[in-house]
């Protein structure tokens, strides 16, 4: 499996130099590479209590990307799934610690322990207040006497946030920090395991199969069990999470492991809600990737009950894209759908001369339909003929209902008409040509105009010119050439389609895709099509335009 | 490949329940399911112009995710890489439409054009203002008369967005629009395949290659290419785009096409803005996952040159979680490392007595080398005794240069001496043992309580209590027996010591993933360690408390 990488040794200072570019100047590094990759806010001034967080990289955005205003002050950056050395968060220590102090907020994994463990001590000597706090929200694993830290931690980054923001003091972000991680629970799953870079991927779980409680540095999970789907896997999760839920209130966190699409995310977030669960959470945050494991196809809920003044901390603003927000949830609104949908039917009205106009040129399209049939299989999926045909059909059947004597209500009619009962793009295109047309007729325009204003819009919803190979290349000069007569038009039509045997070309439509070879020599059939149409008006002695 | 869904006719419906009650309120939805699915702005009151869009879903968060002030009005979503019908279209224009009109911002697919077209002019025909821009920013296929619409679209959304949300009329929103499609050019790249839900997984990427110019629903790209790294990848893209940009000043938005990673896409940000093309890049949107293709291994750029009105737009504030917003780059922010991160050698200092204790210590731990060894090879990696030894004998190496008439400053010195030159979590541990010792030293504590503060500490980072089968077991005990006399400390550690090997549940360390039956019968080599220092300092007649 191929990484957007450079180097192994590379990818996390390459990584922290893109997020700390793409702030925009919120962001800052310190001058540590390669070994000290620390990330810290721009703006900072050690005014307020400091908040450091960090660990192995991989988890991203957690945790650079969500330094800033109103959540955390720095983050100490290590290897792919390695801790930071001690020096590299001593150097985000003494960075940022002012007068107020720093807390130190870190998931409940050895090498992260010991290294932040070392550095506060070593902070402490040159005489800085120095808290720590040990995110153990993971439930996956109950007789572990050491829980992990996993997508829980940003519930204590996002209230710890907020409360130092607003000017408390250590003891009391500290004090909050730890009230929050004694009532976090988070725990995992995945349809897949993650693909380290520059490592060959694991194949642990194997298809079909859902790993559930696993950590976020690809440690197997506790159990692995058929996947069915969605709805079972939300399911299990909320089984696991339930029993440390007492009452309602809770805020949920849903977290993307990294490699389950949005579409997906959002389908665990309905069912979520709609879990044994989903009646004791009234604020989410989420869906959204927090706390990922590189690529891992898996999510995470993580729940947390909290009293009106933490709710409020977590809902806080902040100036940091990654956070998704925290909301309220209410009952979703489901609006009724809006009038106009079933469209009115004009009532009927006979008018003779449009009947016979209409009849003929279905009676043209339907003897028309083997040849054009032919001449598509040259360059389609040769249907052009029975399409034409069949809606001709249809039009001669609903032709008693045709409001015949309107011509406004009639191009409306025949675009309804078309647009139930003719397939394909050629269905909706010509609907469109002819509700353009009506539309026009309606704002005043004679019949040459209102047609011209249809052929115009369906060019530009079509996206065909003339000399793309359509049946634009007939239509067009016929109607151009109308104002000179049906013979005239005629003629311009039959031009216009013969042409087409000769664009090796096509623009629009399937015919795109076939090569010259294939195409040269055989006229469009839609082409084809208007110049019968146009022919055979012409060839009827007694037709005038109707009117 | 599983999804995360219930079943394949389900997802789009699921999705956007998901979607809207994830929104906390923001968004609502028309009851029309299942074939209309239209999200929309909950507070739409019609007041202003309407900016509608969609297609097919599998982009997401594109389109519903963009739905709210200062963005897209409604969001009409079709089944996965199809484009949703006209009734469906049309529904979602009556619902949001008012006096001001509404703006239709439809990607060029052919589906979505037909689909969108022939429902603006069935809203038309409803008396109803209505424009329609095509987005076709793909430059993938330079031939191709029709070029697709991809991630550029989003340019276009928050422009007319920003634009339509301060009061513009129609026509002012649509020429904007049309102004940014016209200057907006994207191409895409991957390393796989996405998978569509419910169909088999096409492999038509092969391991080690990427293919460039590719759509955003699974289609083939222009081309395929060995894969190297993201920066030879990123190179082809800003190629390919280079031709279309004139001077500096371009807005570049980075788009995830579903399934990189976060930390991948933060290396692909860092080198677009060092591409042959990141000079004229003055401005960011993302890296995101803004316009995906389900879980397509890939990213795209799309660029842009505008003027200040429309960058003012494109900057504007929005209530959109989805949109990353937009910033202006600057140069990175590197600041200088902090002070404080080579520590300061205490001055040594000779002292007799400190010298010989420890040198006793010293060597009681290289006499036990093999012992510990053997022990730690029944719980372990069996080499707790050379872990031990060598620190010991590093320690003897530097007994010249320590500040052995000091005790605060001696304890520091060990802990320094310790971090540096023994590995693993003892190591760690030890130097926070004794830096937490100079610590309470520095503050008046006498040695006891010195030393006990730092087993306080240790436990607290480490996370292991008494009866977890540690040193901690032979040291506490010793600790808190030290005011009776080094005998009684000696006897303390022993008892304690030799109680590990009753302890068949380690709590903490390498031994915590050993079962019991393994550990039955085996002294903890931490605690032996700690049981024979003690016990040889209670030996030696001569060694009383160094003063």
């Amino acid at each position: 499996m191929s990484h957007f990488m450079n180097t192994k040794e590379d990818i996390v200072t390459d990584a922290i130099n893109g997020a700390v570019a793409a702030s925009g100047g919120a962001l800052a590094r310190l001058d540590g590479y390669p070994h000290i990759r620390v990330v810290l806010r721009a703006d900072w001034d050690k005014s307020k209590v400091a908040l450091v967080s960090g660990g192995g990289s991989g988890h991203e955005p957690a945790h650079a990307g969500f330094v800033g205003r109103g959540l955390l002050t720095a983050a100490v950056c290590g290897d792919v799934f390695a801790s930071p050395s001690v020096d590299a968060v001593l150097a985000g220590i003494l960075a940022v610690t002012g007068p107020r102090g720093c807390l130190l907020i870190v998931k409940n994994y050895t090498g992260d322990r010991l290294n932040f463990g070392l550095a506060a001590e070593r902070a402490r000597a040159f005489g800085l207040k120095v808290s720590m706090v040990v995110v153990d929200d993971d439930i996956a694993l109950p007789d572990l006497p050491q829980a992990r830290g996993v997508a829980g931690t940003l519930f204590v980054h996002k209230i710890a946030g907020a409360l130092a923001e607003s000017g408390a003091d250590l003891d009391t972000v500290a004090d909050a920090a730890r009230r929050v991680i004694a009532g976090t629970h988070s725990i995992g799953m995945s349809l897949d395991t993650c693909t380290v870079p520059g490592s060959p991927k694991e194949h642990r779980i194997t298809a079909g199969m859902a790993e559930l409680g696993l950590g976020i540095h690809g440690e197997a999970g506790v159990e692995q069990m058929p996947y069915h789907n969605a709805k079972q896997a939300m399911a299990a999760v909320a089984d696991k999470l339930s029993p440390a839920m007492a009452g309602p209130g809770h805020v949920a966190l849903l977290n993307n492991l990294g490699g389950a699409s949005v579409l997906e995310m959002s389908v665990l977030a309905a069912e979520l809600l709609g879990s044994g669960i989903g009646g004791q959470i009234g604020y989410l945050v989420g869906p959204g990737a927090l706390m990922t494991s590189l690529d891992m196809r898996g999510f995470s809920v993580s729940v947390l009950s909290l009293g009106a003044e933490d709710l409020a901390l977590l809902m806080a603003p902040c100036d940091v894209p990654a956070w998704p927000g925290c909301v309220r949830l209410v009952t979703p609104a489901v609006l009724p759908l809006p009038d106009g949908l079933t469209p009115i039917k004009a009532m009927p009205a006979h008018h003779a001369p449009t009947q016979a106009f209409l009849t003929a040129c279905c009676q043209t399209l339907i003897a028309s339909e083997a040849d054009l049939n032919l001449l598509d299989s040259k360059s389609g999926d040769g249907d052009t003929g029975s399409t034409l045909a069949g809606a001709a059909r249809a039009l001669l059947d609903a032709m008693q209902s045709l409001p015949l004597a309107d011509h406004t209500q009639l191009y409306r009619a025949i675009a309804q008409e078309l647009s139930q009962t003719m397939g394909g793009s050629s269905g909706v295109l010509l609907a469109i040509f002819f509700a353009a047309a009506g539309d026009a007729s309606s704002a005043g325009l004679p019949m040459r105009q209102a047609l011209i204003a249809g052929l115009d819009r369906m060019q530009q919803i079509g996206g065909a010119k003339p000399g793309d190979r359509t049946m634009i290349d007939a239509l067009k000069p016929a109607l151009d050439a109308l104002d000179a007569g049906i013979g005239a038009a005629a003629s311009a039509a039959r031009r216009g389609a013969d042409h087409t045997a000769t664009l090796t070309k096509a623009g629009a439509g399937r015919a795109s895709y076939i090569n010259a070879e294939q195409l040269a020599g055989h006229t469009d059939p839609g082409a084809e099509a208007v110049a019968r149409l146009f022919e055979h008006l012409a060839a009827r002695q007694s037709v005038a335009q109707p009117s």
